[in-house]
């Protein structure tokens, strides 16, 4: 099997300058065992986002080597921004792929978590599944009140980092590192004009209302094409497979005497969920995905690489 | 979109000579835009099967070099071995694979066969979607009587080659050189002891028996199972997907009372047949590849050996 891909997206608080947003992006370009996917600088956020994909050395290094640089350049006590942010590398998000699982993930995480403190002496948090502290879990317990309420508030026992000294880094404030499954945006359009369905199913199948674990839901109206719309976000595919929502949202449809019309995945999707729904429709059994033509060459580009 | 890929699956009149095999496979390894998948010597057939994937140029060069090392060594007038062949470098055989078309596989076929023939004076013979003569399409035409036949046969207008003079390379014969679909090995296993079913069923979906298009198919019985199989070649997953042929089989199945209980793919599967079956279950509109984060990587590795 493919040797492990992790995705990493990193968000610095840095949305203006394209002097600045470059510098921090340079590190991910041309590396051996790092993929910069996409950046994306929002000006009324104030804040740079970050999509890459690579093996943890690559990513950790390149990921240091950009931090030295938005920490150089951005100063937290000038900055101004509608999103919420504690630190100039705001949250570095690591995420299992191909060969990966959660735990691996968490490792990487605690990892470079401990290496980035040790470098740039901004103190960390660690969050989602790679918490040390269950109430950090939430990024929003982490990141509550900011860098400005963290200023002072980092003495206080429940909001002493992880790892590092309780005081902020003067200018870059501190960094929040975590590890999460990868979410997957599965949209489900319904033939009808009822939002209220939609609202319904919506209700019936997301994880805050009692319905499916790792599945959140809202209805939309798509007024223009005559639809409703179940906007759904997996957080874990593994444990809500894209085929077992769509079954699920079906039925709920057909109770109501309606239809599920067409769906759409919105941005990326691991190759993993649609070889388990291949798999599951064509009852295939004993399937390895090193079998698939493509995943085979990337794992063997992978090794000429490193 | 990805820069467009082709695997070629060479043969060589070498199975038995370790020292020979490693010359020919030598220009295969460690090469930018070039992959060696597999390579597998029999010794009965006296033959080597090379499976690569790589980009038009790169495979044109690494196998120029790999014919030159099985031309140097392979003497077809005292080659003895159950295969058919006509040369030392006996087939050449190339397949459209991510953002290639047989258009595209037949002029590289094309371009490749001039270039041999150039480069080391054996002639050749294009077949299949590469062939100039529509009897040729057939490669068991091209390879009538074999190497011996052709000795003296080849001057004959009928059996002229496409590229090159008529007269066989002395000791390497001549090349067939060709382009065709990916094929897919699919079977479906049934929950019957009753192998005259399954007969019937691979009868009632193959091509040769006015079945489906680019499907062959024939029964076996898996008697240590308690079941019967349909095993199915699939010449071209665009005119017959894998579901297309699946719900055939159920169908034929449920006339006669009994059902698929499970299928699997033999070998290798390229992604795009497991992304239609997973569209086509999962209700999916307007879903770009370009979307599955593995095809992504991969053409992103490639951007960057290239």
């Amino acid at each position: 099997m493919p040797r492990p891909l992790f995705e990493c997206v990193p968000n610095y608080s840095e949305g203006r300058r394209p002097e600045v947003i470059e510098a921090i992006v340079a590190p991910f370009r041309g590396r051996a065992g790092v993929h910069l996917l996409d950046h994306r600088a929002d000006p009324d956020h104030n804040r740079l986002v970050v999509s890459l994909v690579g093996e943890p050395d690559a990513l950790q290094e390149s990921l240091l080597e950009s931090a030295r640089a938005a920490i150089a350049a951005i100063d937290l006590r000038a900055h101004t921004g509608a999103h919420p942010r504690i630190g100039a590398v705001d949250v570095v998000p690591f995420v299992p792929l191909m060969g990966a699982a959660m735990p691996d993930c968490v490792s990487l995480a605690r990892e470079f978590g401990r290496r980035f403190n040790r470098e740039t002496g901004v103190p960390v948090y660690f969050y989602e599944e790679a918490a040390l502290r269950p109430e950090r879990r939430r990024l929003e317990v982490v990141r509550k009140g900011q860098f400005e309420a963290l200023r002072t508030g980092i003495e206080r026992p429940e909001r002493q980092p992880d790892v590092g000294q309780a005081r902020l880094h003067p200018s870059a404030g501190a960094t929040a590192i975590g590890a999460r499954p990868f979410l997957i945006a599965f949209n489900i359009n319904l033939g009808s004009r009822d939002l209220a369905i939609a609202r319904e199913i919506a209700r019936s199948i997301r994880e805050s209302s009692g319905g499916m674990p790792c599945v959140k839901a809202v209805a939309v109206d798509l007024a223009a094409r005559g639809l409703v719309q179940v906007s759904i976000n997996i957080t874990d595919m593994q444990k809500a497979p894209l085929y077992t929502v769509l079954e699920r949202v079906r039925e709920e449809a057909r109770r109501r005497g309606i239809e599920v019309v067409e769906t759409e995945i919105y941005g990326m999707v691991p190759a993993a969920a649609l070889i388990d729904s291949a798999a599951r429709s064509l009852q295939l059994a004993g399937f390895d995905p090193a079998q698939v033509l493509e995943l085979r060459l990337l794992d063997l580009a992978g090794q000429e690489g490193s």
